[in-house]
Order: C-alpha cells, then structure tokens, then sequence
C-alpha cells in the first residue's frame, strides 16, 4: 500500500526532485523515447483539456476565433522580422528531406538523399511569421479589421536543458495573433488578454499573479512591449505563466501587411500576440502540491469528488452503493465530477494514498456504521482535514466545500507569496534575501546593463515592472542611479 | 453583390473545380506557402471544432481518455513493424537538424552543419510506433487493461498531389490507440469505434455510409483487419470517411508488450487503431452542396439561424431590433446558435448571398410590414424554400425546422446514394456504369490480382465488403471464378 507514496521527495529536501517525482507518480507526464519531448499521460492531460476549454471560452467571449495554421514555416520566413530571428530562430528542428527509403544494406530505413527540399522548414518555434503572411491576403480595408485569431497547437524549440510541463522541446500551446487598424486598440487588446490570463490564473487555477511589463531585455523578440503573469512557486522563485505582446507594426512591415484606413490612407497594420502553454501545468502543481502529492484546485480537478465505500462482505457492499447511487446522481446534476470507486481488487487504504496524491479536492468514505448514523466522513485534500457530516444534504455540502477548497488554497498561495516578498533597499539586503528566494522588490536605474550585471552577480532577473505598483523615487539598488518606482527580481523557471 | 457567388462554378459543369472554389469562397480554408499545407480558416475550424466536440464525447462514452504523444518519431522505429514500413515510411518529413545560424555570407539564415542529429527524426505520419513503444512501460498485468487512448493531433504524409481537406500534407485529427488482452476484446472494439463513427457520420454529418471491410489490398499498413465507412458523393464517387484497425498482435510483437495474464502467463497484447480527420470536412462538403455553396447540416453549423432586417431608415431598424432582440435570446435559451446581423455597411442581398455561400440552414427576414402582420420570412438553405411564418411561437418553430432539414439532407443523399447504387453482373455492364460513376456491387473472386486488374482497366477500387451484406453466390465480374458474396466498387477520392 501506497508504496510510491513513501518514496516521494520532500520538498523541504529537494524541491526539484520532488517536482520531477510528482509529475511522474501522478501519472501526469513521462519522458518519451524523443530527447526533450514528453508524453502527457490521461491523467495529465485531462486536467490540461479543463484549461484548454475554460480559456477556449474566455477568448470567444473577447470576439477570438480559432484558426489553424501550418506546421512548418519556410526557413526564409524567419530572417523576415530581424529580431525575431535573432530570439527564435536558431535552436529548431528543421525538415530537410521528404521521403525515406530501404536501407541497401538491408539495414531498416535511411533517408532519401533525392529528396532533398529546395528549401528547408522548420517546426514553427511560434507562428508570427507564418500568420503575418497569411493575414497580407486577409486584410486590405479596415472594414477587415480587427481581426481576431487564435490557434491550440504543438511547438517545438529546440531547449538544451528540459524539464517536463516547463521547459520541453515540444510543448502544447494556444497562440493568438489580432490584427488591428490602431496603435491604441492593439495595445488595449494586448492587455485585454493579459487580464483574461490573470483571471483565469487566479479564478480556476487559484495562481495569484502579478500583472507586469517586461523590460526591453526580457522582451518576445519582435514586440514593442511585453506584459506578463508572474507568479511564486512554494520555493520562492518565480514563474513566468503567461505572455502577451504588443508587437506595433513589425509583422506587417516585415511581411508587408497594410490596410485602406477609413481616410483613404494606405497604413501598416497594429499587432498583438500572446500565449499560455502546458507550462500552465508546471505551475499548477509545484504552487499548491505537497509531500503527500498533488493538490488540485476544484475547479480543474478531472475528478472533483471521490467515493470510497468500507465494508466487510458484499452484502455489506450492496447496501453503501444504493445509498451512494442516488448521492453521484445529485451531485453530478450539479455539475460536480465525482468517482465512486468501489473497486473490490484494492484495499481502502491504498486508495486513499492513491487519490491524494492525485489531488482529488474532497473524499468522501463510507462504511455501514455511517450508514446507521446518517453521516459520512468527509476529508479536504488542501488541508488533509478529516470530519464527520450528514449525509442528508451532503450534495449541496460538497458543492460548497469545493468552493471553500478554490478559496483556500488560492488564499494560502497568496499568503506564501506576501510573506515572501520583500522590499529590499540596499546592495547586501538584496545580496542575502535573493539566497532565501521570494520576490523582491528593489529600484533598477532602468538600463540592460544594470540588468544584466545583477543578473550575473545573483542569478536574479527582473521578473517585471508591476503594472499596479506605485510610483516611488529611489536609487538604483546596485548603481544608486535614480529610480522611478521599484521592480520585481527573483529567481525564475 | 454576390459577386463571388455569381463565379462559382456549377457542380454540372465541373464538380472537381466548383469544390475548389467552394472551398476557398465560403471561408473554410486556403492554400499555405508551404507545399500540400493549409490554412483552415476560422469558419472552416468552427465547423471541425463541433465535430471534434461531438465526436470526443461520444468517444469518452465508450471509456476513451484523451492524451498526447510526441509529434516526432525516432526513425529506427518505422521499421519494426515490417508492413507498417512499407506503407507508411517512404514520403515523410524528416528532421536532421536542431540549429540554424546566421548566414557567413550575410544572407538570412542557414542550417547549422554541426547540428546533425544522431537519428532523424520522421513527423508523425501516424503514431502506433511511438504509442506501443510508450504501452510497453504502462502494461505489465491484466488489470493494465483494456488501455483505452486518445489523441486529438496534426500529422504529415508527403503527398504529391494534395486538394484541401481531402488530401494534405499536413492534416488534423484524432487517432485512437487500444490495447486488450483478448483477440475478441479487440476485435469488438475496432467495431465498436467503427459503430461509432457510422453514428456519428449519420446524426451529426448528415451522412449516409456504408460500413464495411477493406480488402487484403487496401487494409492500413500492420493491419490484420480494417473496417471503413464509405460515403458516395455527389459526382457517384466514393469518399473513405474513417477507418478502424484491428491490429492483432503485431505491433505488441513489434515494441515487445507483454501482459500476464488471468492464468499468470506471458502474452503479447492485442491492439486496435482508428481514426477521422480533416478530411471529413471534405465530405461534408461534397455530399450537401449546391450550386449556390454550401449546405450545411443544422447539427454542426456554426450559425445555425441568421436574421436579417430590412428597413429604410433608423426609426424602422430600432423597431426591428426591439422585435429581434427577445428572439434572438430565446433562440440562445433553447440552444440555438444565431446571429443577428444587422449591420449597416452590407445591403440584404448581399448578406443573402453570403449566408447562402456560408451555409446557414435557416434565414429568417423581418421588415416593418412583417411586424405589422406579425409574420417573419423564412428560408431553408436545403431547398432554398421560402415562406411566411407567425412571429409568435417562431423560435420552436425554427428549432423543428432545423430538425426538418437535417433529416431532409440526410434523406436526400441517401436517395442519391441509392440512386446510384447498382447489381453489375457483366463486365460490359461494370465498365459502362463505372464511367458514370456510383457504387457497383459486383462479384469479386477474392484475389489480389483480380483487384488490381480491375483497377487497371477501370480505375474503380474495392470500397469494402459490406457488413451487413447478404451472402449470394455468384461469379467473379472479371474472371468468373466463384465468389461468396458481392463487394462494392467505385472510383474514390
């Protein structure tokens, strides 16, 4: 019983190895047979396809329609935007040949040395450069714009170091390219977006986040501005979970998209793009997960509510599941998911440790003494609390409880992440706490120099400016150079 | 006004060419700047997104879970299964680098020549390779299984000739991959999954098919049974429309995945596959169509009401849209998706036009004498009918019709199929009728040969042998040597 369950990591051991056992023990993820790439298991991805279709219905609800874009991007494409390449275009799995053939040793396949493309493809990295070539035959009035498009897909970037769900060579996405007539309506839209991730962040996956702008090192290469989502894992360091860029005319010039304005002029088209991945994923589990095994937030747990019955014989048996039977009919009418898992070839015991380290939010056991008392055990996955309640009304109770669970554990990150974060004012404070982790925020005098020097000396990096910090003169906590108001650094995935 | 509309090609005058146009002119998808690749624009993917929608529920009724495996496959892996190879191998996209760099001669950017991979990489063609070499670490025991996967994905065959959705270089769709300790197990699942798609191609498509087996001949490549459903289109040739696999034991001999089983002894596992895509678009499109664009079934177009105003003033469109307004809520109530377009910068016909190209099943007109009379005109895309209805009541009276004109196309392409289905007994008979195209049952001697001949001299293929056939004896149409049973023959897409 609950073998794997002991031989998880501690996080106060190895954060890192308890992460990488988690992914795996839960049966979220494996490392497949191709380097860097991972197989999301159905547990993994069940939880990733509740993402995918809550932020589907966000984004519609913003006007966004899904499209589908090619695979590959011509390599010429790439050098179109100059920054762009520069950022994207080097690590990437390129295609250069189109056909296989029998080995004339006998030996299995080998590549057809004929069939060599004229011009080489590549995996799309990010789909920019493909879209904005696209959309020059979309678009020629503002009568055709805003245009609003968005793609779920797979990317590839060629990642020396991965590390499943944050940084894989292959990783799932969505990306959404918008096509505006102005200046001030695409950077509305980027913004627009950022918020969309910062609710959905905080509403289901219970990730308090700070909304911020990325400085001009930490930029999507090829945008003007760069806003993100930052939040703190249990080990302090930050996660950036989110990106929307406002990418100003760059695209359009880069792949000659212009448009008739309602004056008659001819004029580049505005540009957005953002995105979120299955790195989405990474941050779901190391923020609220602990050395029992996941924990997952109510509102994007596969299964919400599990069933486990205690009995002694099969009469026994048969009679917890016609009290049960009726229990999963209410509270799947209210929408909740819920397993009963009377499965007779595992002990209660083992699936207990199964579904807590699986994350399910509440369970609920049953033996024929609860029956007799009208009541049911109930335990919180968040807080591992056990509890008696009356099985009369239990639904509604458990349809409140979840919602408890949501709030509390997204109240429990957001404590973690104020109790470590720290406004730091001198080179030494900033020196100590980086070693501690957290966020810290400090004055920066706002130059890539400055940035980068800390960087080397700390392993610190801005996280970001904070869109809704205050104004604040001060100094620059490495140069004293002047400063407007106090950034974000941390450590970071 | 409908100028585009006015330039469609006539279905009578070149079908092949009026699906081309139809494609690109009602919005569903376009040729990329990458070979044999494209674009499926956002009306096209809203249509393949309520197909996906529908087709994952029904999959996950039947115990299916969602997955993800990864897009690129080692090469050595193509070649352990010996007939996979040889049908699926040869035109792929390969992958032999990981790097680009800067041109030396300042040119863009090129291929890193000391980026070489130690093994290419293939794009999935397909993924029972990567998937039964993953099962082999999943499956040890008999209560490993049935594993049941799924996975929504891209996949890429170097095709030569490509026509937009019916053959791509790039396509979507799903695969799903089974795994079962008994012969029997599997074999009932790759029906049950054909089952499933024959429901599916019916409720949902509007689709009449013919389920059946594939020959030795045309069976997928690992193969040792492949059921097909098999569509007429409306120029009497056939569309493959999905296939499932029963795949025996090969690939488990292939990837090594051994089970113990009930009676504690070693056993390769049985194995099914099956799969839809993209290509289901393309017999959407091909079996309802018109000359005036596409029809659409009500179950899995996008907007399945459109409501249109007619007025001469602002005064009249206010009045308009205080009428509209409560129908268009009640619509929504009731499921319905509508739009309500009342723009101001298109006149009506021109939005008639459009929506007849799109497809809307029901459009429903409304001026200021309407509302006097409290009558609405309506129109069914399907017959292009039009007639006056009560105001009153109107939005279950939409939610019939809609009704109405799925089963209508349904039942209209099933006549047409039956019209065109045909008892050959001669061969003069088979080489007339095949020029005019339909499903010819015929007698078929069992051999290879003969099937290879016949589609020498006539271009027709065995579709399948149909499932729910009757057993006949006769003669073989080519050879004359006996036959159990009659198959259907066609010329196919």
């Amino acid at each position: 019983m609950a073998i794997e369950l002991k031989n998880l990591t501690k996080r106060a051991d190895d954060y890192s190895q308890w992460y990488n056992e988690l992914v795996v023990k839960a049966d979220l993820a494996e490392q497949s047979a191709v380097r860097g790439c991972m197989v999301i298991k159905p547990y993994g991805y069940a939880i990733w396809e509740k993402m995918q279709r809550q932020l589907d219905d966000m984004f519609k609800a913003t006007g966004v329609q899904n499209a589908y874009f090619p695979l590959l991007i011509p390599k010429s494409f790439l050098s179109r935007e100059a920054e762009h390449v520069e950022g994207f275009a080097k690590e990437c799995a390129v295609v250069t040949h189109h056909r296989l053939m029998n080995d004339p040793g006998g030996k299995g396949v080998v590549v057809d040395p004929t069939a060599r493309l004229e011009e080489e493809l590549i995996i799309r990295p990010t789909s920019e450069t493909i879209i904005w070539n696209t959309y020059r035959n979309w678009i020629s009035s503002y009568r055709d714009l805003p245009l609003l498009c968005n793609q779920w897909c797979n990317v590839m970037r060629w990642e020396m170091r991965t590390r499943m769900f944050l940084r894989t060579a292959e990783f799932l996405w969505q990306e959404g390219h918008t096509a505006h007539a102005t200046r001030d309506e695409a950077q509305a839209k980027a913004i627009e977006m950022l918020n969309v991730y910062g609710d959905f962040a905080e509403k289901y996956m219970a990730l308090p986040v700070v909304k911020g702008i990325k400085t001009a090192n930490e930029r999507f290469a090829g945008a003007l501005e760069t806003y993100t989502i930052e939040a703190m894992m249990q080990d302090g360091k930050a996660l950036q979970s989110g990106t929307s860029h406002f990418l100003g005319q760059n695209f359009a010039k880069a792949f000659d998209v212009k448009f008739i304005n309602k004056e008659n002029q001819l004029e580049y088209v505005w540009a957005t793009s953002w995105g979120v991945s299955t790195r989405l994923m990474g941050a779901l589990i190391m923020t609220h997960s602990d050395d029992n095994g996941l924990v997952l937030p109510p509102h994007l747990a596969p299964i919400q509510v599990v069933i486990v019955p205690i009995y002694k014989n099969a009469e026994q048996l048969t009679e917890i599941d016609a009290v049960v039977e009726p229990i999963v009919a209410k509270l799947r009418d209210l929408g909740v998911s819920v397993k009963y898992d009377n499965a007779d070839n595992k002990r209660p015991g083992f699936k207990f440790a199964d579904y807590e380290l699986k994350g399910v939010p509440v369970r609920l056991v049953l033996g024929p003494r609860d029956i007799q008392n009208g009541t049911v055990e109930v335990m919180r996955r968040d807080t591992l609390e056990k509890h008696s309640a009356q099985l009369q009304g239990i639904e509604e109770y458990v349809k409140n409880l979840l919602e408890d669970i949501q709030q509390g554990i997204y109240d429990k990150a957001l404590k973690l992440r104020e109790s470590m974060t720290f406004k730091v004012d001198t080179w030494e404070q900033f020196q100590e706490q980086i070693e501690k982790g957290g966020f810290l925020l400090a004055h920066w005098d706002g130059t890539t120099e400055t940035e980068e020097k800390i960087k080397e000396l700390t392993k610190a990096t801005i996280r970001c400016i904070p869109m809704d910090g205050d104004d604040e003169p001060g100094k620059c906590i490495l140069t004293g150079k002047p400063s407007a108001r106090r950034v974000i650094f941390a450590r970071n995935y």
